[in-house]
C-alpha cells in the first residue's frame, strides 16, 4: 500500500470531528452562521485567542478566504503587499485582481517577507514623485507558516508591525498551516501574539484536521458589513454549522493544538531521516512540510510506495521535492519512508 | 420541542453521507477534486443525466456556483438575464456584479420567466438605436424550481431554448432546489431534459441531503480552463474528496430522488393543512416550499411550536410565510404543525 | 442643408474656447491638471459654486466621470440607487458594474426619483430580514437635467437630500447637462444649491460648448486620492490643460450661463412650434431636449432637412422623437425647422 | 524664461490641429466616433499601415486605452504578459487590476522584454504541475519606444511575435510616443511592420502633436463589440470628432512623421550636449527621451532656467534625470540647455 506525503489533506477529518457531526446532525440550526455550534466555537476561538471582542466567521477555503478578507480591508485604489512567493502572489489564479486590486510584490527569504523589505518599499514609494500614478499600498500579507515551512519569530513579526504602525497598514496573516507552525519548537509566538499584532488573520482548518473551513479571526473588530462581504464573495455557507461544529470540536480540549503537535512530531522525524541518509533539504523548515533534494536514484527507490510532491527538477535529474506530514499521518507512516529509502 | 420549517437547510446531511465521509475517511486522496469519489460521482451524474461526454464540477454553495459559471459564460462587456426576483438579482449580495457583470431584469410571474418576455427584451434591445451603448445579454439565467417554489413545464423550457438559440444565447438553470422540483408531481421534465435543454445547470446537494456542495453539469462541454475560474472565484476545495462522496453517495441507488420525494411528500401534507384550514397561499407550489397567508392569531397558536419564516409584512398584521420540507422533515414534523394550527 | 437637432454634441466648442486654446497652445505647463489654467478654472468653479473649500477634478466624459465618482464612493459590498431611466442603468454600457458594483433601479417619474419612492426602498430594504444577503444602498445618484429633460424643484432636491441624511447616504447629481438646467425658466435651483444639497456633482462641458470635459466638484471634500481613483479608471489626461482651458473660457464673464440660455432659448421655440402646429408632446420637458410624437407624414415631411432622434417606434407608425437644442443652435435652424413642418 | 524638457506633453497641439478644429468647428457630425473626420482620419490610418481591413478605434489617454485593449482581449481568467517596467504594471494606478487582471512581470532589460525571457517564463509556466491554480497568460504587452526610450529591433519583435505564434498569445504593442520612435534613426520597423507583428496597437496622438488621443490599431480585426467595450471603460467620446480631426490632420501629408522627427533631431543635439560635458547617461536611448545623470552642481546650474524630472536620487547627490523633446521642442530650446550647462 502506498503512503502518500504529498499534501496535508489527503484525508477527511480527524475522526471526533466526524462523531461530533453525527451526533449533531438531527438538531435543527439556523443557517449562515447563525447556529449555536459556530457561536460556542466563536467563544471558544475568543477564549483561545484572548480577544473576548473578537469578531470571527467560517469561511470555508483558503483562497476564497484570501480574496474576501482583502477585498474587506483594501480600497479600490489599494493594493495589497506580499512577497512574491506568497500563495495569493501565485497560487490563487488571480482571486485578488478578480476582486480588482494588485498584489505589490517584495522579495522573499524562504517565502518571508523582512521588515526592512518593507520599510524599503515604503519609503520609496512615496519618494518618487509620481507614486500617486501607482497602485497605492493598502494593507500587509503574511502566511505564518510560509509557503516555504518557515516561521518568523516573534521579534520579526513585531518589526512588521511596527513598519504597518509608522504607514498605517492593516497587518493580514495567512494562517493556513497555523497550527502547525504553532506546535513547532522553533516557534516562539502564541495564538495570542497573533491577536495583538495582527489586524486579522485565520486559522486554518481545510488543513488542520477539518474537512474544510478556515475560522477569520478580528481581534479588535470586522469592518462594517463583512458578513456580506463574505456572501458576495460566494463564501457564506448556508449550512454555517458544518464548519462551526468542526472548529467547536477543534478548540474543544486542544484538539486543535494536539493534532498539530502531531504533524510536527512526523515532520521531524521525516526530517531526520532526510539528513541520516545525507540528503540535502532546500529550505530548513522546522514545520510541517520538509523540502529534500533527491537524486533520481532516490526517487526511483519511493516509486510505487510512496508519494511526494515534485516542486522543481534540476538539470542533471535531482528534484527539489516536498514531503508534507498533517494531523493524520502516523509513525507507521513514517517508517515505511525510512524502509523505501534505505 | 419546536419543530423549524424555516428553511431545507436546518439539518446536518442524509445520514448515509456521514457514513460514507466515516467509511472513506483515512483513505489517502490526491485533491482540487481528482479524488476516486469525486470521478466515481462524476460518472453517475453522467449516467444520471445521460450525456456520457458532461463535464462535472464540484463547488461549495450555491451563490459561488452562481457567480463562477456565469463570469465563466460572459464576455465582459455581457450581462445576464433574469427575472428581478431571481436569486442572483436579489440574495446574493452583488456577487454578479463584483465580476463585473449586469443582471438584466425581466418580469417575474411567480418566479418564471415568460418565453415571450426574453423574446420582447431581446427584439427590443436590438431594435434600439443605442444598443451598442448598453449591457449586451450574453445569457439566460433561470432557477427550477424557482425561488417562490414554482416549476417550468418542458413546453416553457423549450420555448424559452428556442428564443436563446434564436439569438445565440447560452442557457444556465440554477437547480440549488433541482431534487425537490423533479420528485414534484406537477413536474414533466428529467434530469436528462435539463442536459439536452441547459447549455449548463447545477444539480443542489445543500438543500437536497448534502452538508454542502453543488454538482455543476456542462452536458456537452466546459468553457475553456473552467478548472481555473473555479479556482480564481475561490470556489476550489483541496479536500474535493467532501463533496464527491456526498454526490457519489446521493447518486448511488437514487438516494437524490428519493430523499427529494419524501420533501414533496411532507410539502403537500404541509399544503393541505393550510388548505384544510382555509388559509390562503400567497403561491400555487408544487414544491418544497409553500407560501401560507396567515392572520396574527395563527402565527400565535404557532409560537414556541412551528419555526418558519416571515416573508413579507402585510397592513393589518397577515403574513406571507414560508414553509419548506426537506429530506429530513418527517411525518411526525407535519403533525406537530398541524396540532398547532387545530 | 440639413440642420441637425440629433443631439447637444453635434459641432466642435464655443469660439471663445478655440480661441483660448490656440492662445495658450505654445505655453509650457505641468500636466495631469496641475497647469495654470486648470487651477484658474478651478478657483473660477469654486467662486461660482459658493464652496471656497470645494475640490474640483477635470474628468473627460460623462459615463467615465460617472464609474470613476461612484467607485470613490461606494465601499465593494454597495450599490447606487438611480431611477431605472438613469444613464448610469441604462446607458454606460455596464460601466458601474464593471467597477463591481450594481445599480439598485427606483421609478422614475419621467426620469425623475421621487424621495418617496427613495425613502420605501429604503425603509423597506432595512426592513427585510434578509437584507445583509443584498446589496447594501451607498450612494444615490439623480440626474439634473434628467435624461428625459425633467428638472426637480428646489423642493424635490432637499426632500431626497432629507432623505439620505436619514439614511447616511451621499447625494451625487449627475449634471451633463447642467447648464441647460440652471438656464431654464422652470428651475428654481442654483449652482450653491447643488454644492450645499449633493456632496458630489459635476457640471458638463461635452454638451454645454466644450470639446470634452466634465468638472467634478466636492463641495466639502474629495474622498482620499482621489486622483488616483481618476488614474485607475484611465480619465487622467495628461494635457489636463485641455479640459482647464476651456472650463476657464466657460466660467469667464458667465459664458456657460449664457450660453446655456440659448440653448432654452432655442428650445423654447422649437417646443412651441410643435404646440402649434398640434404635435403632441411625450414629456412637458423645460430644457432643451423636446420629445414630440410625429406622424409618418410629419417625419416625411422633415426628410432631408431636418435630423433628429427617434425614441420609440410605436405600432401605426407614429414615433416619439427628441429635439435637442444646444449652445450652437441658432434662429435660423429653429426658422429651418418651422419651415419643414409648415 | 524657463524651458520645460519635463515631458512630451507641455504644450498644447500642433498649431494645424488647432486650425483644424477652428475650421470644421460648426460643422454639424455625428457623434461616437461615426463623424466624417473620424471615418477619414480611419481611412488615412489604413492607408499609413497598409491594413486596409483594419479596424481603427480613437480613444483618449494612454491608460484608458490600455485598460480598454487589455481587456478586449484576455477572458477572466487570464493576465497580461509585460516587463515590469512596464507602464501598465506601475504607472497605471492598478487600471489592469480594476478590470480583474493580473499584470505577468518578466524582466527588463533597459525597458524591453526579451523574447527568451518570454519563452522561459510561458515553457516553465507549462511545466508546472500547478499551473492551473495560477493566473494563465493570455497576451504579451510591450511599449514601443519603451518607458525608457529604447527600441525593439525587427529583429527582436518577430522572435517575440514567433514565441507568441507557439503560445497562441496576442501581441499588443503600447505605442504612446510610436511616432518618436518610428522617427529615429535606430529604428528599423514601420508602421507596417506593426500591423503585421502586432494583432493590436496604438498610435499615441497625446505626446505627438495632439491635445488628446490615441488611435488603437487592429490590423485584422477587432474583437466582437469593441465599441461597447470602449464605452463601458467611459472611453467613449461623444464628441468623437474631436480625436478623429486631430488624426485626420496628423496623417495628412505625413504631419505625423514631420513632427516626430523634429523631436527626435533636438534629442540627439541634447544628448550631444550632455555627451560633449562628459555627462554619462543612464541608458543609450535614440529617442526622445534623454536619462543623463547630473551632479548637484549640474542640477543647481540649471535651477531657474531648465525644467526636466528626477528619476532616481542616487546617494551622493547624483541624479537620475529625464529631459523629453517633443514635436514643439525649438532649436531655440536645446540652445537655452546648451547655456544653462556651459
Amino acid at each position: 500500500m502506498m503512503v502518500s506525503f504529498t499534501c496535508d489533506y489527503s484525508e477527511g477529518a480527524h475522526p471526533l470531528i466526524l462523531q461530533r457531526l453525527a451526533e449533531t446532525n438531527r438538531v435543527q440550526e439556523a443557517g449562515y452562521g447563525f447556529d449555536t455550534f459556530s457561536e460556542s466555537a466563536r467563544e471558544k476561538i475568543r477564549a483561545a485567542v484572548n480577544a473576548p471582542e473578537a469578531d470571527v466567521f467560517f469561511l470555508v477555503g483558503g483562497t476564497q478566504t484570501n480574496a474576501t478578507v482583502i477585498d474587506a480591508l483594501l480600497k479600490g485604489y489599494e493594493g495589497v503587499l506580499a512577497v512574491h512567493t506568497g500563495h495569493i502572489a501565485v497560487h490563487e489564479a488571480g482571486a485578488i485582481e478578480e476582486s480588482g486590486h494588485k498584489v505589490l510584490e517584495l522579495p522573499s527569504h524562504d517565502g518571508k517577507m523582512a521588515a526592512a523589505d518593507l520599510d524599503a518599499y515604503l519609503s520609496s514609494f512615496y519618494a518618487d514623485e509620481a507614486w500617486e500614478h501607482m497602485v497605492i499600498p493598502g494593507m500587509v500579507y503574511l502566511s505564518f507558516p510560509t509557503e516555504y515551512g518557515t516561521l518568523y519569530t516573534k521579534k520579526e513579526l513585531t518589526e512588521i508591525r511596527e513598519v504597518c504602525n509608522r504607514y498605517q497598514l492593516p497587518l493580514y496573516v495567512d494562517g493556513a498551516r497555523l497550527g502547525y507552525g504553532l506546535a513547532s519548537d522553533a516557534c516562539d509566538v502564541t495564538l495570542e501574539d497573533f491577536a495583538r499584532l495582527a489586524d486579522v488573520f485565520y486559522i486554518g482548518g481545510t488543513k488542520v484536521g477539518a474537512l474544510c473551513g478556515e475560522a477569520v479571526v478580528w481581534p479588535r473588530k470586522a469592518p462594517a458589513h463583512f458578513f456580506t462581504t463574505v456572501k458576495q464573495h460566494g463564501a457564506l455557507l448556508a449550512k454555517g454549522r458544518l464548519v462551526g461544529v468542526q472548529f467547536d470540536t477543534l478548540f474543544t480540549d486542544g484538539l486543535y493544538q494536539k493534532i498539530s503537535r502531531n504533524a510536527i512530531e512526523r515532520a521531524m522525524e521525516v526530517k531526520a531521516i532526510f539528513q541520516e541518509k545525507g540528503i540535502p533539504l532546500k529550505i530548513d523548515s522546522p514545520t510541517n512540510q520538509q523540502f529534500p533534494i533527491l537524486t533520481s536514484a532516490q526517487m526511483t527507490s519511493l516509486d510505487g510506495k510512496i508519494l511526494f510532491e515534485v516542486w522543481e527538477k534540476r538539470p542533471g535529474g535531482d528534484c527539489v521535492t516536498r514531503f508534507a506530514t498533517s494531523w493524520a499521518t502516523t509513525p507507521e507512516d513514517v517508517l515505511r519512508l525510512r524502509e523505501a529509502l534505505d
